[in-house]
């Protein structure tokens, strides 16, 4: 490594040394179940091994063991994360295909978990169709695995890393907090810079709102000022706000929900705007999915579509963006974006202001492998610290 | 490792020492082609490699190659069982996806086997649904990689692994008899023990004999008094039984076929309650899907399901439990299983016994990865008691 | 290494210190798009691999990194030749399965080719199907990784390795040089041997041009006799046509077009007959796949199957082997065959001919994986002729 890395590194090194963690073992499901000395080291080891990354050094940290993923929404940006994170720390690959076996539900959660965990270090699942699922199966595949750690039957506890469920989809907010760290130089620069979180129009309806929770239960913790503009009727969960709310305050930052774009994207820093699906309408979408009342889903997507027409307007284009601080807001989206006249005739951005900022859209997702691994190596890594310290001094290249 | 697992280890590389074994270079196709030092022999290095992993002593054996798997079947602990172990020893795991190929039948199985085979060193396939086809497929893919390697095609020849045929399950019973092993403290302890293998009833019709196959076939070897039940016509195919009977005869243990479910457990030590389809039934559907007569074999369910119902009773319960030695006869199965109340309606298992075992079931499932990979060292590794010695000696940790 | 290996291995590394490469973080797209030093490398490099294979040693090259293969056509052999490379190399597979994610055409290809590629060594693409399209995307493609690699979105430039597109299949045709190379001994000996690479008759139709258009593209670079026979109408892409015939001229060798087999076996020193498709027809045939135009693809099937039919002489039996070389010539083939009798009924070679050289067909495939190593390495190692003698020093064992 260079000099110049090495130096960071240490610094790095020093900084993990004064935090108070204690993930090892332990599930990383929903951000604000972290205490802010752990999101402080996902960021900073996961800033480590992308410095080391960068400068040829490996950071292989298991000699065998197994990563496994299970999606179940098509994905390709996070499943390649994964796949990236759990390969550069040594870990071989497999994914549960649910369709190539026979998982049902209840009694086989416990089961499955198990099955498939006998020399596995960290399971990565998505879960993001359903409201009220896929948070409550990730717990209950914990529980499983902790049950089967308890009595025996794993010689291991591997731990679940959240790839995006129903409410938070923590390794795509951290990316973005590293994002910004990079962008605005550091954590605390961040204290009250105005980030505009809105929703924008999309020709397509049922989009998550694990996206924006996640923002909006991240980001508040940072002092940031953090604005939640969407249509009326295009709520997220309750719960989640509440959260927001009470982190803005312990943070001395700000939050407020707005209902038009203007205001929010107003002297923002940061702009986030992306589709989501109202509260309530995956609620009713929920129900329909599992009754798989086609019909009934048929005329919802009618009503919804024809409901998101209305918001048109909900655009992130030159006009809007010359409102933000100085013009020069910086543009955020976990991708991919629907573009005006790209992907679509009309989307959620223009495409002027699409490719001004798609590069850094690019280096916004180049971090989410090193989320990941970071959360894999501080959940399965008893003495992380020393480890890396070690690995930092070895220096031992990708390439042999 | 601690100083327990250390002497375990030399105490389990002595007994290995003292076995006559010619696996390198073979495959694993039927337990009883194999001679007791071998059967012991996998049982031992499993255990090895359990205890190492438990441990967190990395078994690698090998900087590179490919462990291929070929499922023609349906399978979640099985696949994954084989990418663990694959895993374990070093091995990058490629799955041989029929349908994303074209792999036909006759002149294709040669060619197939060796052009997947260059830079493999194993071959995990799974084959079970045609009664007279999965064993007969794995010989002539061993036959065709034996050419190859002999015409110099092939730098080495991989070994197959059989993960479930037609006539045997290897690896499950094996699996078993370790479960057995560690529950009764060793494998002479298990002379004299009674194992009830009883058909059970199931909503479901066509479950491979394999499983019931595997068990009778294996656990006559060790002086078991080995009671198979099933209702009048569930018969298993003929030469297993005769096989059976033999080798109960060459160990000094008992073999008998019994038509009622009390018989076998009365006084059993252990039972294995497991439904499946009888052989004739399984002989008649393979003439119908080969000839993919659907409305053929629509009957033949029916006619089946009907049958099966007249055996509701043949239910794994707490009355029967009760009449098994001591009331505490060891539950086992292969899992998934059919069990009332939960997974259906009326099963092979009623909740309560389940319950009671289930954590038992899922250790029994525990040591599948490991005899997998004994397996497969033994099959390539040409001085593989020397190796392990290493391996012990060097304690290479899996978290480097 | 035995000694033997290591004399021959030191004659490779200094053929190859003697060779003027330019292939660090370079995509390897058409064979004629690099020049002869650059094609010998790859020669050498992957007959170096293939020996060190063989006595065992390891070709390890990289701690970790990945390598992704995207397959937008079915296949057995290069999918496991690419996964063989890889594995030998140290790197993980990933495979991009587009129908599992999202990927659209125009702007997304760019954002698909970086989010991918964040700790990506290497991209293996199979994209045959539409005339004009294949090789087109893989050059955008390689655009995307640059434009990422140049604005810091990427650490590392990760290269493209042709799989086979619409115009070449360059690990098909290396492969086939180093079965030619090894069988006559060495590349040498190959001025002014005939190869014929003929059309055959198949009882299917739209098979790609590229195989027989990867062939004359690349033996005329070495003073053979190269003759091309087809019906009238069966012709190859023009532009290749002139490549052939410009390298034909610059290397001293011959190069004819001719419409019968007969001509093209006589006095043959290798064969090569292999069904393809009319490049009009395959002009046609893409209009229409682009429009889903079912029937018109089905008037097209039955008009082109109408059409091959007059031609079912054109098969490779004894009496045309009889009229090559000393009745001696080699037969080749990139596999799977039309063989009469066997696949099909009547076919591109008979079953007596077939039979003969069977064995020789695996061989010629043998060397496909470590053609595909050489040239991830070739495009991934900064230093790789240091690197490749430490490594033949080094002797590492791929058996732990």
């Amino acid at each position: 490594m260079s000099t110049l890395t090495q130096s960071k590194a240490e610094m790095l090194l020093q900084s993990l040394g004064g935090l108070k963690t204690n993930m090892f073992n332990r599930d990383f499901l929903l951000s604000w179940d972290r205490n802010d000395d752990e999101i402080r080291a996902v960021v900073d080891v996961a800033q480590l091994m992308r410095d080391m990354h960068k400068s040829g050094t490996s950071i292989r940290s298991f000699e065998t063991g197994l990563a496994i993923s299970l999606f179940r929404d098509n994905s390709t940006r996070t499943r390649f994360s994964f796949a990236s994170a759990a390969n550069a720390l040594g870990l071989g690959l497999s994914e549960l295909d649910e369709e190539k076996s026979q998982i049902a539900h209840g009694e086989t959660v416990r089961e499955t978990a198990n099955m498939i965990s006998f020399l596995a270090e960290t399971i990565g699942i998505r879960d993001d169709m359903f409201l009220g699922e896929g948070h409550k199966y990730m717990k209950e595949f914990g529980d499983s695995l902790q049950e089967g750690y308890d009595n025996g039957v794993l010689h291991q506890r591997p731990t679940i890393v959240n790839l995006q469920c129903d409410i938070d989809h923590p390794t795509q907010s951290l990316s973005d907090l590293m994002h910004l760290k990079n962008t605005f130089g550091s954590l605390e620069n961040l204290r009250g810079k105005k980030i505009a979180m809105t929703w924008a129009y999309s020709p397509s309806y049922g989009k998550p709102l694990s996206v924006p929770q996640s923002i909006i239960g991240l980001m508040t913790r940072f002092g940031m000022d953090v604005s939640l503009a969407h249509p009326e009727g295009y709520g997220l969960i309750p719960d989640v706000i509440e959260q927001a709310k009470k982190q803005s305050l312990q943070s001395g930052g700000k939050f407020e929900v707005v209902n038009n774009m203007e205001d929010a994207f107003k002297d923002a820093d940061i702009v986030y705007p992306k589709s989501w699906a109202p509260y309530n309408v995956m609620q009713r979408r929920t129900v329909l999915l599992n009754n798989n009342d086609k019909p009934g889903l048929k005329d919802l997507e009618k009503e919804c579509l024809a409901n998101n027409a209305k918001f048109k307007n909900w655009e992130c284009d030159e006009k809007k963006m010359k409102t933000t601080k100085n013009g020069e807001a910086l543009y955020m989206h976990c991708l991919p974006a629907d573009i005006t006249g790209v992907s679509c005739e009309q989307g959620e951005v223009s495409k002027d202001v699409f490719e001004k900022y798609r590069l850094k859209t690019y280096t916004e997702a180049s971090y989410k492998p090193f989320v990941i691994a970071a959360i894999m190596y501080l959940s399965r890594i008893q003495d992380p610290i020393q480890k890396l310290r070690t690995m930092v001094e070895t220096n031992k290249k990708r390439s042999i």
